[in-house]
């Protein structure tokens, strides 16, 4: 099957899908970080999205978009825990049976948040075991419908609709910070900043040891990685899409990297200025405006904090660490 | 010099004279919360507040009401936090010098953000050294006005136009629950609730092992107690006040007590489940509510979260907690 490429509409529409069920995060803002940076810096906050995560967008829009036969035959996702536990609610509001395929050592407030939503789990080796061949496997045996984490066009577009918002309440910006993974959350923020604010500068941000989107971005192909080592495991994707990475490559103006202790020093600088939780993958974006990996005095920047789904005691750590 | 007792119009000119510099904190709901209660439960967050308490609210109040004679000779506050840096910071943005007496074991992060108000700090010895007896001297010899952190007429009108906000947001309430420390905050509550919702009930809460406000709400006296020993730092004042009293003696329902490991495990659930930091003195009314220390099944209830000041090293040892 082949997809098509989601375009800007696709997030109009998947707006108004959203409209009743999705929350309408707040825009933050810090009077530290603008007198530090000389700028004007509005953090979309996602992690106040329902399930923690922006990826409640994507998900939802997905499973209301499918036929009443695929509905009722049911949906799997593979996912190391946000994705999984959107697909798992956003079945539970629409009445379908879901099954989320997840590696056996995800955080655990995940994996308990999934079986929460009524979800069936099942859990495999994220090292020796391939999860995209056992959900076509499910999908052969069960005639299930994959939704897949972000290389989906109604996925995409549900994941725009948070820079949609953003933009519409602040107003045009001159540079955003998007976290990168596979590029779901990327592709689907270009598509709403090209159509509403075309001057604005868009990054990605992903792990230094997860750099397969700046690799690609740079060489103008995908090239997938290994699987990286970092403590943003949103953002842990081994290569970007077939739809994400051709969006990425005509908008995105760079792909940006910062390193894990950027990370715990921004998610630490949110806990103690902001009062809020972000998770390490929801600090990339943040992390590279802190560090000024690209110049931003005196420009008005939107950064979005994709999620606050973290293992208290894996959070605790990163709060402890000096 | 006699005082009188604040009345609600106190608390509406508070609210016009906050109206552009405190923020107008958000009103937040949990599903998880509502669900496990069968109420509906209403979250002010103070802890996103500038300086990240409600004190700046009382604070800012107390300072914008000084006379010109009175600024021009400054300021002077003890507090063991957050009382220190509202004043800090209503005294940077009304021009005025601050000068706080502060314990010398406060929390690093207050202290620090005190200091970076402009204030100048004194600390002292809070098991040797008396601190209104500092500040007594401090107003003696240099002609500065004390502030104090609760039982002032126009602190407590202040503090009042939080619930102002809250009960103007979300209509009536049944019951409400605000932390008790010196009773500045809860008499200002009872204020506002008494002339916009009279029939709630509204609580106190305050650590069991301080729990002063509940023997004087009980026996229709003021009694002073030995310096309690709890991890709610906002809340181990030794009695309550000449005007906090006669206000809650009159007004409150009744005065309840939760222990620390209620806190705590409050404290991990809006960090888990809401994504925010609430320190623990800021938990003392939710874990009331929480642990249904009465009946709130059925009832429209709010609750008042303080604030949000906790050193990092500290919270990550309650997020450890299990």
């Amino acid at each position: 099957m082949t997809l098509r490429l989601p375009v800007y509409d696709d997030v109009v529409a998947a707006s108004k899908t959203l409209d009743v069920v999705a929350y309408r995060t707040p825009v933050l803002t810090s009077q530290t970080i603008n007198a530090r940076l000389d700028a004007q810096v509005f953090f979309k906050c996602e992690n106040f999205q329902r399930i923690g995560a922006f990826k409640f967008r994507g998900g939802y829009n997905a499973v209301a978009k499918l036929s009443a036969a695929q509905r009722k035959a049911g949906v799997v996702a593979f996912s190391s825990g946000n994705h999984a536990q959107a697909i798992a609610l956003a079945c539970q509001l629409l009445d379908v049976t879901a099954t989320i395929v997840m590696p056996h050592d995800a955080p655990a407030a995940k994996k308990a948040a999934t079986l929460g939503y009524g979800a069936r789990v099942v859990s495999y080796d994220r090292h020796t075991e391939d999860r995209e061949e056992i959900a076509r496997t499910l999908v052969q045996e069960q005639g299930l419908t994959l939704i897949p984490p972000f290389d989906h066009p109604d996925v995409i577009a549900g994941q725009g609709t948070a820079v949609k918002e953003l933009l519409e309440e602040v107003g045009g910006l001159d540079a955003l910070f998007i976290p990168l993974g596979g590029g779901g959350l990327l592709s689907g923020s270009l598509l709403a900043a090209h159509a509403i604010s075309p001057d604005c500068a868009v990054y990605g941000v992903e792990p230094q040891a997860g750099n397969d989107g700046q690799q690609s971005f740079r060489k103008g192909k995908v090239v997938r990685i290994a699987p990286p080592d970092s403590i943003a495991d949103g953002a842990l994707t081994m290569g970007l899409g077939k739809l994400t990475f051709p969006i990425i490559k005509q908008h995105a103006r760079d792909i940006l990297t910062v390193s894990d202790p950027q990370l715990i020093q921004a998610m630490q600088f949110f806990a103690e200025r902001m009062k809020m939780v972000v998770e390490p993958t929801g600090c990339l974006g943040a992390a590279a405006v802190f560090n000024e990996v690209v110049p931003v005095k005196g420009k008005r920047v939107g950064v979005l904090l994709s999620g606050g789904n973290v293992d208290l005691s894996a959070y605790a750590g990163f709060l402890r660490t000096a």
